[in-house]
């Protein structure tokens, strides 16, 4: 990428800025509180699964097809056909799925502090192993990253290219250091890039033969309906088929929810895993808990039927976020066109566009955004640490805002964008 | 107790154990399939709630009265009204109530967790402090002490009087131990003996100063409002203000659900604590979770409205579970009048009752009544590590089975411990 600023003279930038500052100006008196910070749907996506409270009414409803009572104590595991539902979602058979909680993020923690104070498949506790690490493709969650950096796990960063991680470095590292025990994955329309993997990668991620007998791939598949445009979906393989073709079936949790398909904050979660890891899991969770909720489990089955009604589910979600996500990149294509002071990926799926400034001004345009009213994630969330090597990260979030509110927002963006790219440019010397 | 069996003579109790058996054998070939083992709620009870369901329906229906969308991500503490209701039910300030998932088994486990993975209030991680322990008081509830064992922690035992804990032995020891880091309570109606602690020992218990800066009490008052008697309710201090009165707020955690008020196995649960132990959880619980279900929360609101409707609620399950109570007591008082040979609690509230057979019987006990097709909970099943020092005590379950079952169980019971108890004195080289 070539910053189009450098061909211009410093009295051109300076008069640009003096510009640029003016429009600033203007902005910041308007008193904007435009937040794009949070993937988090939208009211009216939530409204999309109101009839989710109208399918449980008699007494019979709460009954699952092998005659669990939903409303008492028991069955750890969930119920048949929620497991289905979700096992479905993720590639998994549903003797292989565990129904969680409403979150995902906490049976993802959960799996963690288990291996941390008990140790997987018989291994020793990883707190009493001693300095402990972990791979984490970047830029990625950084809910992930912070409970890693709770839990005094050092966070080795592993570069995200186009078709996935940099799988030559997760190899050659995995093969020689066993104090490394895992790594965070998000394969499909990953948190904040939109990438997805392609089959190759998954491929090797399913063989990989780590020299720890306790590292574990924990692979959320957090997106894995949340086309954009579902008539071209993404599909990718399972990796559980994948690890088990390859006989190394122990490799992988896969974590899913539908958090952003049902309710955010009262959905149902799962892990899949091999035989192996579901035993190990059970003799954890059978401690913790006398079960998970499972009236929400059937309320999901009745309100969605089967994994069809998912994806008929989601074609509405997309008709929702799919004008949001356009409206950003068409912005960002009309304001920064041909300057080649940002580069931006055009998201298939998900709730992030991945923004990545020229090195250095990252932080400086969440700032100027800030001032003029628009609240962005802080540069460098999507690093371990909130370490952004290059500043040059930022992660959009475009679901929660209206059309018009993004439209807003983006420009201002736009504009920081530029601001501190001059700023940058001048700073550096140019003549 | 002196058994009455003492002053009968060898052949007698052949004889009558001659008899006893032709019974036995009658049950047996009945081939009969009674289940006194689960503290579960009845389907019955179950039904009560059943409005639940019809309480959400327009889109406002979710919107708390601080205008939290409980659809959505976040406000990890729960929504106000939910706080109030079960701050109430377990005498907290919502201030200070932390409402979490289904489950207060899982938030327990996870308080625990917390402390084991990171300490509490800036102490070291219990995992790397060495050998611990914790006292429990006995006869308790399983699962408390299956987290401790499974986490590796020793358990000490405290014989619980009709008063509660013996403080006595529970100041002693923490003032001397600091790896002593924690004690289990139910303070009413307690799981398994039906004791309520009296405001004497809630005072000592508040005032309580250990050795160790991250010792707590961990208490469960899992059965506030679970009264049989509902016109003669038992009432408690409330352990939080006794505590604050005593300067020593961060002394304990109070825990307590819906579970047995609501569902079972959907209810809501919470944690209430002192304001430097409630930052301290929160700072553990925002890396584990980005919320619990607010869904269920404001489900749990518009259905109970407020503390006095979960009081108007509970006089029907108390409609419910007397009558089963009063079976169990009934038959046994009938059974074993004037032998000696078990004691009993005579509940005015919780989920069990407490037998007590010659020491040495229990497991005997057990044995035989599934013979004849009644399933009761292991002996030693309400000790550590399941041991009961003398094998004396059973765990009885009223709360499933209905008044018929029950009749017929306790009956087999009362002809178990019967045969169990002649078995036990002839072998003791009774003449």
């Amino acid at each position: 990428m070539k910053n189009a600023y450098l061909t211009k003279s410093k009295s051109y930038l300076k008069k640009e800025l003096e510009k640029l500052n003016k429009e600033y100006v203007t902005y910041k008196s308007k008193k904007l509180s435009l937040n794009m910070t949070r993937g988090k749907p939208s009211p009216e996506q939530l409204d999309l699964a109101l009839g989710m409270n109208k399918v449980l009414i008699k007494k019979e409803d709460y009954i699952s097809k092998d005659k669990i009572d939903t409303r008492n104590y028991g069955d750890l595991t969930g119920i048949y056909e929620c497991k289905k539902l979700l096992g479905d979602m993720c590639g998994a058979n549903p003797e292989n799925v565990i129904i969680a909680g409403n979150s995902s993020l906490r049976i993802m923690y959960d799996v963690i502090a288990h291996s941390m104070l008990h140790g997987i498949c018989g291994n020793k506790p990883l707190m009493k192993q001693g300095h402990i690490k972990w791979l984490c493709v970047v830029p990625g969650y950084d809910r992930h990253f912070a409970i890693l950096e709770y839990l005094g796990i050092e966070m080795i960063n592993i570069p995200l290219n186009d078709d996935g991680p940099d799988m030559d470095l997760v190899e050659k590292l995995v093969k020689k250091d066993a104090s490394i025990k895992g790594i965070w994955c998000v394969p499909k329309y990953a948190n904040p890039s939109g990438t997805s993997y392609s089959n190759k990668i998954i491929k090797r991620l399913a063989a990989l033969k780590p020299l720890a007998k306790d590292f574990r791939i924990y692979y959320d598949n957090a997106y894995s309906v949340h086309h954009l445009y579902p008539n071209k979906p993404v599909n990718i393989l399972s990796i559980l088929d994948e690890a088990k073709k390859a006989k190394n079936e122990d490799i992988v949790y896969v974590f899913t929810s539908t958090s952003k398909i049902s309710f955010a904050g009262a959905g149902v979660a799962c892990v899949a895993c091999s035989d192996n890891n579901k035993k190990d899991l059970l003799a954890n969770l059978t401690i913790e808990t006398v079960g998970f909720d499972k009236v929400n489990q059937i309320r999901h089955v009745k309100f969605f039927k089967d994994f069809n009604g998912i994806k008929k589910h989601m074609v509405k979600h997309a008709n929702i976020m799919r004008p949001k996500f356009e409206k950003v990149v068409s912005i960002l294509d009309k304001e920064l066109k041909g300057l080649n002071i940002a580069s931006y990926n055009r998201p298939l799926g998900g709730y992030f566009v991945s923004l990545y400034t020229l090195n250095g001004c990252a932080t400086r345009v969440h700032q100027l955004c800030k001032e003029m009213g628009v609240s962005l994630t802080p540069a460098g969330a999507a690093y371990p640490y909130h370490k952004d090597p290059n500043d040059c990260h930022l992660r959009i979030a475009p679901s929660f805002p209206s059309v018009k509110e993004i439209n807003d927002a983006t420009k201002i963006l736009a504009l920081a964008i530029k601001i501190a790219s001059i700023e940058k440019t001048l700073s550096n010397g140019k003549n």
